[in-house]
């Protein structure tokens, strides 16, 4: 025990006796994340059950300077909620601040507190002709707050943007204890600096966020994936320029991938079928939709577009879904990529942004750069051309292990964010920084931003109790 | 002279003799809010041409400890812009910064210098077949950079939203000079706080914006206005949710004005024409648009429309232009409304944001309230009824003078700041705080709120020399 005894009892007498664990095997499977690349330590899992409780126990924690490291679903990519090793943290659990409070369709509005589970506001939703219009992964164990924390993207950030974009209002506990009631959905309001957006992304280093008002849009009722083959980024990038001309309010999504990420899949995810039955070098998933009752049929808008685009040379072959199960199985194989590039061999991930624009071409001129320096390697790079986000995954050389991926971690990490930075780009596209980029941050960023970020953090949390260690570089 | 001759000698070194006066003549346009409602004194007119000389002038200013008021076209409501009495601050013009850098069609951007002129925005965009989604009385005037600033709204923002979802990049010099280069447009980045959304409605207290990133969406391939004759606001917005789960995505606009306004405009402004021949209580202007080639046609989509919307019982009669000149007379009846009320007698003004939902029953509730609290007046409520933001005006009782109104300002806003306050909406939806709302936003505002204002602005400018007395209530 590395925390005053009091404190700890302070915090059971507010949670409850369901509220705080000091059990090690309760404790266990939250102090590393979900994919075991992160480990610590901490005197306690605590875990409130409404904002007044987080609220007390912040200000217990400030009391006592004790760290506090708040977690969601735990399904983060780079060990934003996973605590150092000293144990001197107590671990926030948000999980139990669970309930949907509010569902508004006339509005467009859902208020829900800030553990709730990703998929659940997506069940709830259908029954009233909704959608929250943001999917990913993890959507079964990500939580709301989570979301909001890393400023989530995932593949319909074309249409509806990234959490920022989807965020309506937020409530959530200051380090001094204090309660931000912002919850209220207001369209216009200029009173002042924005705080909402400074805790969207904040990986809980300013404030923890404990109830979320969200956007919804209109249930989907129909719609249509075209799965193109392609033989470039940069073709797939005027594809895309084409379908956003003729009918860019009806286009959700536009993910692309490598053969070689198809062959992966085909590989190692049983139940998928190839859209097409020829090879291409490069794949385009686009999907069209009808949200509103007056809109086009996407079926139909897909068959002229495509049948335009062919004719003007932008796909060599396209599968243009005909009901569920085959638009299925196209968004099967996108989302399946990652499983199958890590049962196929020790690669290392980056989620970089480029401008829009310029990543096709950062594709292909960055690829055959990174594998020259590391021969062997081989990039494949996937995602979202659309949001000039793709996942730039660099696999080891046939046959060597993990152990060599890890010794060359480092190296090869360095001069892909080289690259990207020198294009103006993201070394965290959507991820986040967590402490997996930290050192990367303080390397590569702009200096202003690095003060920025620094004078924010000092300003709302002067003692770095709130998830020290993550975000933001300190001098 | 109040300052260091020293200090303006070096700022004359700086941006060279065209580029700093103290003449008062010069100065004087400058010293005044446009509607002549503020006033105040500088120690001289600073007018740098580069963003390295708005670095310079800062850092010198610093030394100095001399503070500086940053304006753009001077165009805004609320005195943001206009210097304190005492002469001790430099006005910072960023008027010659008015550059537009760079238009790039295939990416939808177009970067400008933060003094570029909005309608000079428009115009160049025109030509390469792409648009810029905001526009306001003040176009021929405002910057871009002051748009920026106070986060401005409009008649678009049902679709496109404010400057703060139109803004893909910024440059910025802050309090110690020191240059944020944040101009590449990324649509995804999570490298930890986004200073760009500080900045942005920021009234340039923390950081004077000199560079934009904006995004262009495509040129308008046609429209089609709907002048809609009604029976309250309710019905408006009955009548707004009906067109958007038919037709959303091509709804651009959606704004309300009672039958009073109508009449002041076909009063007091030339060349107008009424839509309908009969009276009605409140009217709705709707503009439905096509802007991707297959997007439906807005004429047949609009008489679709109406046709179903009056059999429910949405309308009473509606008006569908025929051409771009009934288009226009619609827009121009709106677009009139501010400056035919102030030509009908003393009105006081309120910018007011509540839940979109909650507008009308806010227009119909606090109306009778405000009217028996002041007998005589009379409440014009008209505007962004799709933002949940009306321009909430109250008319003078008929014969009384401006000083009847000056003397019955106070309490009559705080009645109405007060009644907005308890629906947790908005004192400032768009026009920001400037000076004219400092007091009544410490009085109503969330402490959390408050406390984050302050932490922020002492954070980047802790001898408060960037934009003084504006924004933010210190203690």
């Amino acid at each position: 025990m590395n925390i005053a005894t009091g404190a700890l009892d302070r915090m059971a007498a507010i949670v409850g006796p369901k509220g705080l664990s000091t059990d090690p095997d309760r404790l266990a499977p939250w102090l590393s994340d979900w994919r075991g690349r992160y480990h610590g330590a901490a005197a306690a899992l605590v875990e409130p059950a409404t904002t007044e409780e987080v609220s007390q126990i912040v200000r217990t924690a400030a009391a006592h300077k004790i760290p506090i490291v708040p977690q969601g679903g735990n399904s983060g990519m780079v060990g934003g909620a996973t605590p150092d090793a000293s144990g001197k943290a107590i671990l926030l659990s948000l999980r139990r601040l669970n309930r949907i409070r509010e569902v508004n369709p006339a509005a467009k509005l859902a208020v829900c507190d800030a553990g709730v589970i990703l998929q659940h506001l997506h069940e709830e939703l259908v029954k009233s002709g909704q959608r929250f219009p943001l999917t990913l992964g993890g959507k079964g164990s990500a939580t709301i707050g989570g979301l909001v924390s890393t400023n989530a993207g995932g593949t319909q950030v074309l249409r509806h943007g990234t959490m920022r974009a989807l965020v309506a209002g937020l409530e959530a506990v200051l380090p001094d204890g204090s309660i931000y009631h912002g919850l209220t959905a207001l369209k216009k309001d200029n009173r002042g600096y924005d705080l909402k957006q400074l805790l969207i992304g904040g990986e809980g280093t300013i404030g923890i966020v404990t109830g979320v008002t969200v956007k919804t849009v209109p249930a989907l009722i129909d719609r249509c994936v075209v799965w193109v083959g392609l033989d470039s980024p940069e073709q797939a990038f005027e594809l895309l320029q084409f379908l956003s001309a003729r009918a860019g309010a009806h286009l959700e999504g536009f993910e692309i991938l490598p053969e070689s990420c198809a062959a992966s899949v085909m590989t190692h995810i049983p139940g998928v079928r190839r859209p097409l039955e020829g090879r291409h070098p490069w794949y385009a998933l686009a999907e069209l939709v009808r949200d509103c009752a007056d809109g086009p049929d996407p079926q139909a808008l897909s068959e002229q577009l495509m049948a335009d685009a062919m004719e003007r040379g932008l796909a060599h072959d396209a599968a243009i879904s005909a009901n569920e199960a085959q638009a299925e199985n196209c968004w099967k194989i996108r989302d399946s990529i990652a499983e199958a590039e890590r049962a196929s061999g020790p690669a290392l991930q980056h989620d970089i942004g480029v401008p829009v624009e310029k990543m096709a071409a950062f594709i292909t001129s960055a690829s055959p750069v990174v594998e020259a320096r590391f021969p062997g390697t081989a990039v494949a790079a996937f995602g979202h051309l659309g949001d000039g986000n793709v996942h730039f995954h660099v696999k080891a050389p046939p046959g060597e292990t993990k152990a060599w991926m890890d010794a060359q971690a480092g190296s090869i990490s360095a001069l892909v964010y080289d690259l990207v930075t020198r294009e103006g780009g993201s070394i965290s596209a959507e991820h986040g920084i967590g402490q997996n980029k930290l050192s990367e941050l303080a390397r590569l960023s702009d200096p202003a931003h690095l003060m920025a970020l620094r004078a924010i953090k000092t300003a709302f949390d002067p003692d770095n109790l709130f998830n020290p260690g993550k975000l933001v570089p300190l001098a």
